[in-house]
């Protein structure tokens, strides 16, 4: 078992999270919210998509959110679906960014249109301006422990998908349980093969709460090894397909588990349960994280 | 690490559950819901506790529920507060008799108006009229992993307690995190201490969810040997005071997660995702439960 002292906590809500909500949220209240995350110690935020606002008009203010957001202490990693994405987060100023493909050419096809290995394909392009610009670039396959449309998937094929991402210059890959499919035993197990095949490259878990067990797979990542999660604070966003079903573990509900534990988070909780409060107001809605309901203790 | 075969699910809805619910469930629901759970293989259901109707009129029809309720492959454990509840669940046909203190006094004054020491007293005569009667009696230690009026609880407190059931001549022991303050380091650490000191005592735990992380509890627990668990169909109850938080587990994610983990639970998940929506059309409103939301896989 691994018992590492600290954790690295990646904030997706301002682009997982928002980009499942139905309206809008202006740019004002976007850098209100980075903000707050900064203040409680927040490091990492994927702020926003370089997609189609057309696509995703949640994230139509990319480039003003990246062209107004605060820099100093903050990691902006920013999505890109292709080449054309990826000149603009890059002319935009983002600090890294993040590449995504599915496991499974089905959800692939349902998610963007194309085979896994076309995916693929069109991201050379993607790293080979990363690496001329010298903006660090990361892997993210979705599904990997399980498609809603082709079942279990073998972790030899994400396996491979990885090394595919590293050959191309991917500097952390992560793994995501983007329908709520993985349990404790294939994520110990999952975890464990990459760490063994792939023990260079950092990895991430993006773990989906669907049917109630992502803290569970949570703590069994953390037991394998893995020191980087995506959290999204209040635990809003992670599964527009199933609304009425929970998406993403509540960043203060993490940080909280991490910190009883004695794992060093770098983040200041009652700041951060400030924080999710601020995306309450901002929602008009009571958001599913239950720290910032029952309180620190 | 334990890597048990197979759980045992307590399922708690009908009395930790409904005891929560705002209005009276009546009891042929009660009695379609225990059938619903029988038909899905559960076994030990914590059918009522023997109190006062005043103190929790939900279910205050215990005699009539005991006397109506399906036997055959049901292990029916009935709470009790005091001799008289015990000689009434006895009477009543309870397989078992459940028997809670708080682990501080200052939670146990609040819940029962006694000290700790005050409360083992008067169960002296319950465990004694049970022996006579030969009714297995469960211990139950409230607040076990911290408390709201005393914070962490220190295990050798817990273990102390835990003795003294074991010397009255209770069968199992059960650790309630009833505001949801553990967290899976303490879990860990107090059930390796509990084994290495009661290695002869089945242990139970019942986790809440307040704070998000139970199911990151419960996965601990069962890794360092726990295999029996106090869950709640629906996700119903156990947490009173916080009302907008979450409060046990529900037992058809806990289930899900074995289930996928390939450790056997004797349960049919899609008859118990059936009995939550029996549960659900009886409150007549959503339940927390996930599984039965994104359905199992």
């Amino acid at each position: 078992m691994n018992m590492a002292g600290s954790v690295t906590i990646r904030e997706v809500a301002l682009r997982d999270g928002l980009q499942s909500e139905k309206g809008f949220v202006p740019t004002d209240k976007k850098l209100a919210l980075v903000e707050a995350l900064h203040q409680a110690g927040v490091k990492y935020i994927e702020t926003t998509s370089f997609v189609s606002p057309k696509a995703i008009p949640q994230l139509s203010d990319a480039t003003e959110l990246m062209a107004r957001v605060k820099r100093e202490g903050l990691c902006h990693e920013v999505m890109v679906p292709n080449i054309k994405g990826a000149a603009r987060a890059i002319e935009a100023g983002a600090n890294r960014l993040v590449v995504f493909v599915s496991a499974t050419d089905a959800h692939n096809r349902a998610n963007v249109g194309h085979s896994v290995t076309e995916s693929m394909s069109g991201f050379s392009d993607i790293f080979l301006l990363a690496a001329k610009e010298k903006v660090p670039a990361a892997g993210v396959i979705a599904v990997a422990f399980g498609c809603p449309y082709q079942g279990v998937v073998p972790r030899e094929d994400v396996l491979e998908i990885a090394k595919r991402f590293i050959s191309l210059g991917a500097d952390r890959l992560s793994l995501g349980d983007t329908t709520g499919m993985a349990n404790p035993a294939r994520i110990r197990q999952t975890v464990t093969f990459f760490r063994e095949k792939l023990p260079d490259t950092p990895l991430c878990l993006h773990l989906h709460n669907n049917r109630g067990i992502a803290m569970a797979n949570l703590y069994a990542g953390y037991l394998a090894g893995v020191t980087i999660f995506d959290t999204s604070l209040g635990g809003i966003g992670g599964c527009p397909n199933v609304p009425q079903a929970a998406g993403n573990l509540a960043t203060e509900d993490v940080v909280f588990m991490f910190q009883e534990m004695g794992v060093e988070t770098g983040i200041d909780l009652p700041a951060l349960i400030s924080a999710a409060r601020t995306l309450e107001n901002i929602l008009g809605r009571p958001l599913p994280g239950q720290v910032m309901k029952s309180g620190a203790i």
